[in-house]
């Protein structure tokens, strides 16, 4: 079985993930924003990847049973309902709507695996969820870390070294590429204290300078849901197990709105 | 001071290097073959990006004091004098020549940093050199790991993170990004056999299958070299203190004929 890791979106073309399975990872903050947003009873979530497609994709709905999520520079977006700190993501806030979700790396990522097979969402708050259906799928697995724009994002590579490395206990046989085995090298080297290493993280200590040291922990929080979304039809979405794809509540195609831009 | 890592040059921009002091690291292979070449009596070598900037750079001076090298594939260029192993750089081969450089990786990492302020060619076979020639710098540095087409390599990252474990153990404050973080977490990981590292990384074993297993030797042996080549004009050589820049011996630019692409 084997287990590819991708630092940056910026470093393979669109179609390589088609078909493929593909686990997105974007600890500060969107994954961790999408597992919590889901796990306190949001109806869906839809990524997309730009501010003009979140627009488009809510339409006439918005503010009824769809709202805008989303963050420039770790701040809101005009116009949006929410932000992209978990913690504004409350059951009294998203319960039963459909969210579209624009960050600045993670919604881009997640848009860029949406050919994907199995599209998975993980993040440190997750994490023993996803290895158990990652085991379950038992098929070659693509790790995409959101990253910072193209830039290499250390808090994202040691979630996907976790990963790894719970799946290594299991004793099976792995197959990894550099990026897989720097991941895990450098779980290793931060396990002892994952807040402090997100702390000390670029995008980390710009997120403490704006206000949000709590995500930090939040977001470093290991196994604080045991839950998955994944894609399903074009929305994220808690799957149940043999569940048919449902229609999206949203009834536009994020392949058809999306454009170009990464 | 500031160390940034990039892991490849495809997370930065063409002029994002200029008048900066630049590290150009590709261990597996160009960076070694020219530290190789240069202390081996090359007169001088002259990266270039693109194939036929290699042929219209060469031009009627081709195979007299001129040679060519490089690689598609690890393997030599048709027409090529030379490949990308630095065993083919002997004395007898390179003694006064110079050489143009076309490799997949390592050569348009080297081109793309060419309007830096200083831009110095490391490896593990020169990496206490380039540190000392860092120490001299005293400002910021641009640590360009070439990688392999746009994805991450281990050999080139733990090299990076060798010269920054050099640079901490003379008790100076830096300051890092996430890819500096992380090369001196892996080089920590790495560092008790590099050629293990190398022999396990994604293009070590390719080279290994192609029959280049002795080159891993090579270009993991720490400090074989106690010089460092530098962009002086256009021409990568081994600078000596206070040398006036020098005319290149190929009158042709390389910024004028190598083309946009990376």
């Amino acid at each position: 079985m084997k287990i590819e890791v991708f630092f940056s979106p910026s470093q393979i073309d669109d179609l390589f993930l088609r078909d493929k399975n593909v686990v997105v990872i974007d600890v500060l903050r969107a994954s961790s924003t999408v597992i919590a947003a889901l796990n306190n009873g949001a109806r869906e979530i839809i990524p997309v990847n730009t501010i003009e497609s979140a627009v488009k994709v809510s339409g006439n709905l918005f503010g009824d049973v769809v709202l805008r999520g989303g963050e420039r520079n770790g701040k809101i977006i005009e116009g949006f309902n929410l932000g992209n700190s978990p913690f504004e993501y409350t059951e009294e806030a998203v319960k039963g709507k459909s969210i579209i979700l624009c960050t600045s790396n993670g919604s881009p990522a997640m848009w860029k695996a949406r050919y994907a097979k199995n599209l998975l969402i993980a993040g440190f708050v997750n994490v023993s969820a996803v290895v158990e259906r990652i085991k379950e799928i038992k098929d070659d697995i693509y790790i995409l870390c959101a990253g910072k724009l193209t830039q290499f994002c250390i808090e994202d590579a040691v979630s996907a070294g976790m990963i790894i490395k719970q799946l290594m206990d299991d004793d099976q046989e792995f197959e990894f590429n550099d990026s897989g085995v720097a991941a895990f090298a450098l779980y290793k080297n931060a396990s002892k204290s994952l807040v402090k290493m997100a702390k000390a993280s670029d995008h980390g200590k710009y997120l403490m300078e704006i206000g949000f040291e709590k995500d930090l922990e939040f977001c470093t929080s290991v196994d604080m849901f045991d839950a998955v979304p994944e894609l399903v039809g074009n929305v994220l979405k808690l799957k149940k197990k043999n569940e048919v794809p449902a229609t999206p509540h949203v009834p536009i195609s994020i392949d058809t709105v999306g454009g170009k831009g990464d």
